[in-house]
């Protein structure tokens, strides 16, 4: 596969530019010349072959040309909220839900959790999921939502989901899921949700679904979610 | 839960001792002392309440008591081989696959791989097993197989098992596995396997399964086949 290139701007007129990281690893670490052909991705689904017609400080000018083949988009969407775990294993998160196809994390604020979701970090993981998408071959980005309390989250769902939440005690996953309707599935921190916030999960018909009989990290339980739905 | 540690040794007439790192952590870092309660844990299958009775230089020694409740095994053992992938890669694939019940991990050694599995390099995931079993209430360690090639792999598995290979080409998962059979799981190197790898697994009548649109990292593709199967 040629390399891969995030458009930060869409494309006109056949133009497009790279800015930012993506200029200076095309530039710098790339040692792109004009007359190069790389991929271009928007992130909204669409990618082009392109080619390099100038290279400043930090820009580079594409000339973009056929939009590629559209893979079919997964059957169900999967919307992943998760208490962030901290410092490697939160990239690591990142890279294999994108890697996996989840379409959207949203940084689940809880009582027990260990890792705020401050602008610094949601940036993070935004040029986490760019990084991926380029290794992996995904056009669209997976979606980093807005911060948000367990009780805000299953309160007011869009399109009708499926609410599960990975709990070691509950119902066998077979049993539970089924892939038909979108799905949103909640993980909670190491020292698992309060009851208050099973309470809510509870009260918008949520199901308590076990992912097997191991104590899973956080990251794991929502690789592992990931991997059966996305 | 409490700390669990690991049993080398078998114990006898009601007597452990924990050595080497499982000693230095409960003795330095626990900092424990003597008449503290934990759980010790033999890798085979057992865990056990457990007494610091005495503190040694290398040695903890402990009273075993109880033995506890042992939790139902998974329906399908899955023996995953998989072409390593490098530095903390491998500790991560390590972890997630002994946190997921994993049965076996074989080095798969392929053409195009780029991490050798050397002696240093099995003790070092032995090491990961243990650290992950601990975290993780799993009291049966994930065995660390012999490295292997593929023809050897597949030529002549114990057990008949179900022979699958990560493949983006290959046939949709579902259709392609039922969990009634151990499964044997091949995940190739980045760059692939050969044709001859993949010649050998067809003519062991193995199945080349997809695991989504995605390019996966080795390290994904077998957390994403675990995470469906142990």
């Amino acid at each position: 596969m040629s390399e891969r290139f995030f458009l930060a701007e869409p494309p006109s007129h056949g133009r497009g530019r790279l800015v930012g990281d993506e200029a200076r690893h095309l530039a710098r670490v790339m040692r792109c010349r004009v007359g190069d052909e790389v991929v271009a991705f928007d992130g909204g689904g669409t990618s082009w072959r392109a080619r390099v017609t100038g290279i400043g400080r930090d820009e580079v000018a594409l000339e973009i040309g056929v939009a590629m083949p559209v893979p079919p988009r997964p059957a169900a969407l999967l919307t992943l909220a998760v208490a962030l775990p901290k410092g490697e294993r939160q990239k690591w998160l990142v890279e294999k839900l994108t890697e996996l196809g989840v379409e959207r994390l949203v940084p689940l604020m809880t009582t027990r959790g260990v890792a705020e979701a401050t602008p610094a970090a949601i940036e993070r993981l935004g040029r986490g999921v760019i990084e991926a998408c380029k290794q992996c071959g995904r056009d669209t980005l997976m979606a980093i939502g807005v911060p948000q309390s367990v009780a805000d989250l299953v309160g007011n769902p869009a399109g009708d989901p499926l609410v599960i939440v990975a709990d070691r005690d509950g119902e066998p996953w077979s049993a539970a899921v089924t892939v038909a309707r979108p799905v949103v599935a909640l993980v909670g921190p190491e020292g698992g949700f309060t009851p208050d916030e099973l309470a809510a999960v509870d009260a918008a018909g949520g199901r308590r679904v076990s992912l097997g009989m191991h104590v899973l990290r956080i990251e794991t339980a929502a690789i592992a979610v990931a991997s059966r739905l996305a």
